[in-house]
């Protein structure tokens, strides 16, 4: 028996095939061939010469810019997608169709000296030094009056998109309001006029009340399988008190350290599920352009690519799902009781 | 230098990473090992039994039902994301979680007895076959009220999401009208509403006139790479004078030979300039309501697989492309040339 859901945010539909059931070892996803740090991986210590030069360090004890010692670098992209040089003249039309200069900035987290680091496996302290990084970097670029989206995004595994090994994550910023967030923006805003109430705080509420799909929670943060997922094991993060721009964490140095435990445990626990887990985590925040207080609710999305982006999908924007949301929860969940009580027996 | 486009019927933006300009050659795709066809794959001829009990056969002089002798045979999907037996209760809602039951139809369309067939080297008679079973699959599934929308579609290559190796395409129907198809029909609608015209037969009327993105076209059907292509080698195809739906070929044999002959043409093109090509393919035409006749213009549409979508099109809805449509179009018209004079020097 499958179900349709209906995002309540996107107004997208997923198709859940409930009578699937896929539990992590249903999933057949071949694990990559790893190369290994190496004096030749241009994101690995040492090696600092090889990027572009760099906009941000954290953790280095000298002055000296693109030299060892640091936590956390960031690097403007070799190839970037956009680029702050782009001449900056407006939107312009050709008849029916619109282009303009691909003007913004594209660059490269790198997100510890360890090649072969993952989320699960970072130190409370480097999560909150990468998030300290991203915000570093919001706060600078926003700066830019031309600039009006700013996307922290990670893809892990070759089929999620890396095509470096190195931990790493990337900050694109773009300058227009994608049409996904946008979309997002006018769903919110309506509920917002009718209501009066933030349509991401309902569904926080919802989904605290019900359970059935909440993975972990603490004081400030919720982590769950959203009701209509379109990935097996897929999980939103939000801030459980309203904030609608991720910035705001700068000054809330004991909210980014639980985002960042929370964050960390549910990464943990995804890793442990699966013996080989690419996956997109990307951020949505709001955009930089007055007006959005009430309309948006910033979080974080945990998108693992064990299912393929097909021609159904593209032409038609549903999506199909093996594994209900409420059953990829309890697994979770489920995971980190097993993982206490085997630590508990060694 | 990069670009950002707005394709003016989803009025999605894509990055065009003009400077890149990746040639077929630039792109490095792992050709797949195959098994081929055998007593174990299920659309090979002779294993009919395999396969759920047919739908719809071509070509085969006897009445015995999931026989041998075919040259086109529709299969329901044996793991159906969607059913005709679900129990068609209408859309529910929980608070503000919308659902219902999983209704439709789900086929598998076997394109030929041939294990390795591919759409570039089928006859002109083969594809017409196809059409016509997708056409005979419309015309009877239109008859059950409780679909509303009719998705043909082909997934070739594993990282494309095809599953199984047998040259095969599929049909998804579905209890409402996609989001994708309902953004198109929206800004056709509002076009429509103020021009007086089909928005589909301006821009075809304007890519015409250009010819700079055109790949080919004959007397009734144009195929161009979009300007705003999200995919490197992104093929449209669209009849010339409106027409809102694909059904409308049942009853036009020389427009169906005219397609199958334009887009065999095509594919053989695309199969010629790439070692290997996985693509995913897709027919959009107007949902099974009515009142769609001006706002809609069927198409097929070609997605070349060769990029990956990841965190940053996945977060924002931009696509990355790293060869221009001008570009793409331009080898392919040259393959096309290059082509007849290597059949020329034989």
């Amino acid at each position: 028996m499958s179900e349709l859901r209906a995002d309540p945010i996107s107004r997208c539909w997923t198709i859940i095939a409930k009578e699937r059931g896929k539990r992590p070892h249903d999933f057949k996803i071949e694990r990559e061939v790893r190369q290994g740090g190496s004096r030749v991986c241009p994101f690995c210590e040492g090696n600092e010469g090889m990027t572009p030069p760099e906009v941000l360090a954290l953790g280095r004890n000298t002055d000296l810019r693109d030299s060892p010692g640091w936590s956390v670098r960031v690097v403007p992209n070799k190839f970037p997608a956009v680029s702050p040089n782009e001449e900056g003249s407006p939107v312009a039309m050709d008849g029916l169709l619109r282009h303009m200069p691909g003007v913004g900035a594209h660059e490269v987290l790198i997100e510890s000296p360890d090649h072969d680091a993952t989320w699960g496996s970072y130190s409370d302290g480097q999560l909150e030094d990468i998030f300290r990084a991203v915000l570093l970097r919001m706060k600078e670029l926003r700066k830019d009056g031309r600039f009006k989206y700013f996307q922290f995004f990670k893809n892990s595994g070759r089929i999620a998109g890396a095509s470096l090994e190195h931990a790493h994550s990337q900050i694109i910023v773009t300058p227009i309001i994608p049409v996904a967030v946008r979309d997002e923006l006018n769903t919110a805003h309506e509920y917002y006029e009718t209501t009066g109430e933030c349509l991401f705080c309902a569904i926080i509420r919802k989904e605290r009340q019900e359970g059935t799909r909440v993975v972990d929670q603490n004081s400030s943060f919720v982590a769950f399988c959203p009701y209509a997922s379109r990935f097996p094991y897929e999980i939103q993060i939000f801030p459980i008190l309203h904030s609608h721009d991720f910035e705001a964490l700068y000054d809330d140095p004991s909210g980014l350290a639980r985002l960042s435990k929370l964050l960390k445990g549910v990464m943990a626990k995804l890793e442990d599920a699966f013996e080989f887990l690419p996956y997109n985590l990307l951020l949505h925040t709001a955009p930089w352009e007055p007006g959005y207080g009430k309309d948006y609710h910033w979080h974080i999305e945990i998108l693992p690519r064990l299912t393929i982006i097909a021609g159904f999908e593209l032409g038609t924007g549903f999506y199909i799902n093996p594994t209900a949301p409420e059953l990829a929860a309890e697994e979770l969940r489920y995971d980190l009781v097993s993982a206490v009580r085997s630590r508990e027996e060694l």
